[in-house]
């Protein structure tokens, strides 16, 4: 993409004045439509070293109200993402609805700089390709304006102005020995760069090459890939104004759905308490072990729990952590989402939470609400839950490659059950407070929800990250095997890596 | 406070789990009702090494609901940390109101560990006990439960702890050269704890000590202590239902301030054009360079906006930024609080966005909001924005003793141009959503607005963080006054460096 590139493109001071300003009152203006209509914008800005991505980064900023935008820079992994993949920490950092979120450097980095630099290995890149498109591809799916700049110079350019900022001691430090390395063999990094380009070009996260040879073309450049892709933006808007909205929307279940997994699960299967009470008692010791080996070897561990109301979630993690260290996990329980997460992609809050190499992190209920109740209250649209099925496999995957244990347990009881529960529930002063009316209204739901759950367990289970349904009718039955699956993961992944 | 401690006590296992089981129940109760009355509560351990910290933090956490809790530990200060005042990262954890923060070792640390690791100097403490007692004073002053447990065993106790980790390879590696050291020189550890007792044992954050030789007492007593805790602050509560709502003490304002600052100022300072050009183009030269500098000596920079509406805050925000580098700045815009930042203490949402080493934070309106806005509108009571000020002053004393610049301009115009800029705002098309009826509301208010800034200036203005009043009626004369405070102070700072 590069090679027919003219970098020699110049505009005379006065051009660029006049389109600066002309540009500037519309992006103010577009700034504040996007606010209303709730968009989120990223603007990245990649390129050759010294090719000015700081200074033009600032001239953009200067056309845009400082209350609806961020700027990220230094953008490297700290110790604290250790263990999570490249892209948990840009997820983290996506723009909440109506807001800019620009990045010096970004996402690429692990494609361009830390391939250079091999701390990228070759196999992993068509992965990381692979990474980004989707990831790119889930953002703009749910709205997210994305614009990519690549600020290109060439070699003798750079050199340059590598001399240029090291003639004086104020800026001496900015030009690092790689920088050098990079501007030496700047072919071979150049080739890396279109590659790139030509894995991450795509229609919906398209690349703006800038000639940014001279500055006020570049920075005139930059104002009008801007400012058009953000008209577009609003114009698209403007048009399917009239969409149907989510509740609008709600759609038939399927029936082959009808006789899934979970009409073939055991509920009969059961154990006593001497037998549990033994079991369980070498499964937590065992399991207090283990806990302090996935510390020493950086293991993350992901479990989510899922089920009917009174399935028993809240007693199987009880047991799961009772003889854990308090450092090392943490119970992430999943409510409604508040205000600012409401604001980003629905997958947004997970990612923020994701356990950091070494950890654990256990999820009372999940993502998977996405394809449940949100799929069955009409909370979002027929197109979001479709392609959340994919969108949490890759999510899941991209946690897996990183070297994360990933289980998700689906705590099965049958209606009769539940109903004991829900009862005893309100006979018990103590426990009253675990019964609502939504408990009851979300029972009468039974059917549906049973179509939903299956079609789930289908779709979603992968070898990376099974589903484990888990007969629950007995309390004891089911905290074992929740223990004994949580032990049998982490020991053959200590296998794995010997 | 260590010395009459009898470190023998024991607990038969009966009489505890009997006591758990009570404690559990009350602690259930206990949390809801925290949660109604949006009360936020800190539980922080801290104690001897092996003292068995996590193992009872487990204990307890097990009787808590996980939706209402979040544990943090191994909060060492990180890279992003640096030249931020210690308690900055503990701020920014402060619980929301209604939930529970554990802290495994804490703010603690300064003065315990890294006092005995040399980290912290001996000149430092005395000022560090103060920083605390002035922390622990504001968060429970705006309602925060703050609890504090210190685990307490012997050196014999802990001698035997390290050597049983140090047998099985799973728990080896638990043990550091450190944890020796401090056995070793336990005498000499137990001084500083028992000094950190002294200085912060207070009547609104008392230390509860606990006898940890028997695990079981340990537990018991810290059920004890947390339940009792919680009790007494409920009745508190109760006992303050019939309290006056913020805006039932809406008070006067002293008139004492009528002739105050604000009406010393000389308007009349202005500045031709042609001069103002040559000055300020100059001075942003300067503050590149500056800009650089400050970068390689990690001074964080603080400069906060205040003035009238239409005073010039967005101009001179601008002139101060437009050559600056966006990787190293930051404007943060000051609106009216989101739901999560209204669940905190009012300074939470400012703490959240200090600059860390080398970088330059601008706030376009600031944490005055409480002494002017919300002070005036009755959005606070009147206990709260008196007692205000000395919170800013120990908040940006904090800030300035962690090596930053703090900085805050006052940008004065008067009534008349505030008028001639409010209409040219209605006049002029693409600046009229800056102009709202909200600003035309707040200037009827102009004379209680003055009386409350002349307070704030006399109260707030410091020799670690001056107020500067800006005479603003012409803007170049302002925004050269500006620029020239920052330049001035930062080339003060790096000569008091050398």
């Amino acid at each position: 993409m590069l090679e027919k590139i003219d970098l020699s493109r110049t505009v005379e001071k006065g051009v660029y004045k006049e389109a600066q300003k002309d540009y500037s009152a519309r992006l103010g203006v577009l700034q504040r439509k996007l606010k209303d209509a709730g968009v989120p914008v990223i603007i990245l800005f990649e390129g050759m070293g010294a090719a000015g991505k700081g200074t033009q980064i600032n001239r953009l900023i200067q056309a845009l109200d400082p209350r609806g935008f961020d700027v990220y820079a230094s953008n490297q992994a700290t110790a604290e993402d250790a263990g999570k993949p490249f892209l948990c920490k840009f997820w983290t950092l996506t723009p909440e609805k109506g807001r800019i979120a620009i990045f010096d450097r970004s996402w690429y980095r692990k494609v361009l700089i830390e391939r250079f630099d091999r701390i990228t290995k070759k196999k992993e890149i068509p992965e990381a390709f692979q990474d980004i498109r989707s990831y790119e591809k889930q953002l703009t799916d749910d709205g997210t304006v994305i614009i990519k700049l690549f600020l290109y110079i060439d070699q003798k350019e750079q050199k340059k102005r590598f001399k240029r900022l090291e003639e004086s001691k104020e800026t001496a430090w900015r030009v690092t020995d790689d920088d050098w390395a990079r501007n030496q063999h700047y072919d071979k990094y150049l080739q890396m760069n279109e590659e790139m380009l030509e894995n991450t070009d795509t229609d919906y996260a398209p690349w703006n090459i800038i000639e940014a040879t001279d500055k006020d073309y570049a920075a005139m450049k930059i104002l009008k890939c801007v400012t058009e892709a953000l008209e577009r933006e609003m114009a698209r808007h403007a048009a399917c104004a009239g969409e149907p909205k989510a509740a609008d929307t709600k759609p038939e279940l399927e029936q082959h759905y009808q006789n899934g997994v979970l009409s073939g699960v055991d509920l009969n299967k059961s154990m006593t308490y001497e037998e549990y009470k033994k079991k369980i008692d070498a499964l937590q010791e065992r399991l207090e072990v283990l806990h302090s080996e996935i510390y020493r070897r950086k293991i993350p561990v992901v479990i989510g729990f899922e089920g009917w109301d009174a399935g028993g979630k809240g007693g199987a993690i009880r047991r799961l952590t009772s003889h854990l260290d308090p450092r090392g996990y943490r119970v992430c329980p999943t409510a409604a989402p508040n205000d600012i997460e409401k604001k980003h992609h629905y997958m947004w809050r997970f990612w923020n939470k994701m356990p950091k190499a070494g950890h654990v992190a256990i999820f009372d209920r999940t993502w998977y609400g996405r394809v449940m109740v949100e799929r069955i209250e009409g909370f979002c649209k027929e197109t979001e839950w479709k392609r959340a099925y994919q969108e949490i496999n890759e999510m899941e995957a991209h946690m897996a490659n990183a070297g994360a244990v990933v289980l998700k347990f689906w705590l099965q009881i049958d209606k009769d059950e539940q109903e004991r529960r829900f009862k005893e529930r309100m006979e018990t002063p103590e426990k009253q407070w675990k019964i609502t009316d939504e408990d009851w209204r979300n029972r009468e739901k039974w059917d549906q929800y049973e179509l939903a759950v299956n079609e789930m367990l289908v779709r979603t289970s992968t070898t990376y990250a099974p589903w484990i349904v888990v007969e629950g009718n007995c309390k004891y039955y089911a905290r074992v095997k929740v223990l004994s699956t949580v032990v049998d993961a982490i020991e053959e992944k200590i296998r794995e890596m010997k």
